[in-house]
């Protein structure tokens, strides 16, 4: 069975500073995770040519599919499309059909320098069409390049998506119980050792307040034809122990 | 002036799957940003040795402080403080301090196996101490772990950041506009050029149900006395072209 894989570049100064809660990594990241891309990294990095260069890179070269995001507005510390186009080798040039498109959506007049700016792009990419505000991204090999303002993003990647080769979903089923991690723990190894084709995830949360807390048991494949029997396991295990569970 | 940089290691196939949004490094991101330490790369990891052990070590080389999020837990797929044993040549094994804490933290016969995990930790290390729920982080040379859980995270690092080095912090100020990012792009790349110790950001956002929009035009330094100038130029050039502007 083939796994496709895929990496995500998180571009943005504006990340790193903390003045913005990113929320695209989780977004593609579910969705991924849905459509049976195994996500294996998300990396946030500064707006900064020879950073963003090697990241592409080494993410190319790494995953099935590479997606970023930001830095491909109109503004000067816009430079993710330039530097992508350094990490192929490629020319970095006006492109025909996002200048028209670009052309046709502004009001005469108003498709000034700093908008054509959002038209060059590497050479020899396909675009990644923009409903919303008319400025594409572009694909180039296997990295698709999306801009950073999430409702715009979101709407792209979706196109995006359904048009990748996808692999079977993850199968994922989620426990919750009342009892504490550290009683579960060591069942839960020896389950994890039982089936070693699915991955057993245990979070806790801690409601401070009313001291009260409890564990959601993450059960997850990606090979496994059905979780049915981890699952029925656990349920017994915690009714064992005297505790309440939900599947979530 | 000495510059201390950070990384951020996010440990955790739940951020990978998106079934968890990451607000931790966020966190840490502001916390960074205003205590003059500047964050240099967040990297989201998966829970595998090799992973963590690779990243921690090129991360400690790279930056002056590495903080690690998540896998300090009870459970099996807790392999985090291992993993940082394996990263710096350091046997893995009770820490005495750490193993009275929660001795002491537990009701007499609840310290079970599964929680004395958690007083596993590299040899040499220093606790980062816990004051809601007992179980320490620790740091080993410029590594500092923490847990994932936002609410724990978030006390431990505001303990460890009070006695950290640290730089000037990072002035920055951000001046919000009714007018379009393309509008302004030219005028903001002539400034950036002309004040090349701070960093001008521009970050559009849409209101796509009442289609109005306009640019947060952030400016930072890490090394100049002030931002007035800049701040000036900024507001006569929106003035100019008939924006209305704040200060945000």
């Amino acid at each position: 069975m083939t796994i496709f894989t895929a990496g995500i570049l998180i571009i943005g100064d504006e990340i790193l500073s903390g003045r913005t809660q990113d929320t695209n990594a989780n977004f593609i990241a579910k969705q991924l995770t849905s459509s049976g891309i195994k996500l294996e990294e998300i990396k946030v990095i500064k707006d900064q040519t020879k950073i963003i260069v090697e990241s592409v890179r080494s993410f190319s070269q790494k995953y099935s599919y590479v997606f970023t995001t930001g830095g491909i507005g109109p503004t000067h510390d816009d430079i993710t499309s330039e530097s992508i186009a350094a990490a192929f080798d490629k020319e970095y040039e006006i492109n025909r059909e996002a200048f028209n498109i670009l052309e046709k959506y502004y009001p005469d007049g108003e498709f000034n320098k700093s908008r054509q700016r959002m038209a060059k792009m590497p050479a020899d990419v396909h675009l990644i069409y923009n409903p919303l505000t008319a400025a594409p991204g572009f694909v180039l090999n296997n990295v698709y390049v999306l801009p950073g303002v999430p409702k715009i993003m979101e709407v792209m990647f979706i196109n995006v998506l359904k048009n990748l080769k996808k692999g079977k979903p993850k199968k994922i089923t989620t426990i919750n119980t009342n009892l504490y991690e550290s009683k579960i723990a060591s069942f839960l190894k020896d389950t994890q050792e039982k089936y070693k084709e699915c991955s057993i995830g245990s979070y806790p949360y801690f409601n401070f307040l009313s001291k009260t807390g409890g564990v959601n048991i993450s059960v997850s494949s990606w090979t496994m034809s059905s979780l049915d029997d981890v699952e029925k396991e656990i349920i017994e295990m915690i009714k064992l122990n005297g505790g309440n569970y939900s599947i979530v």
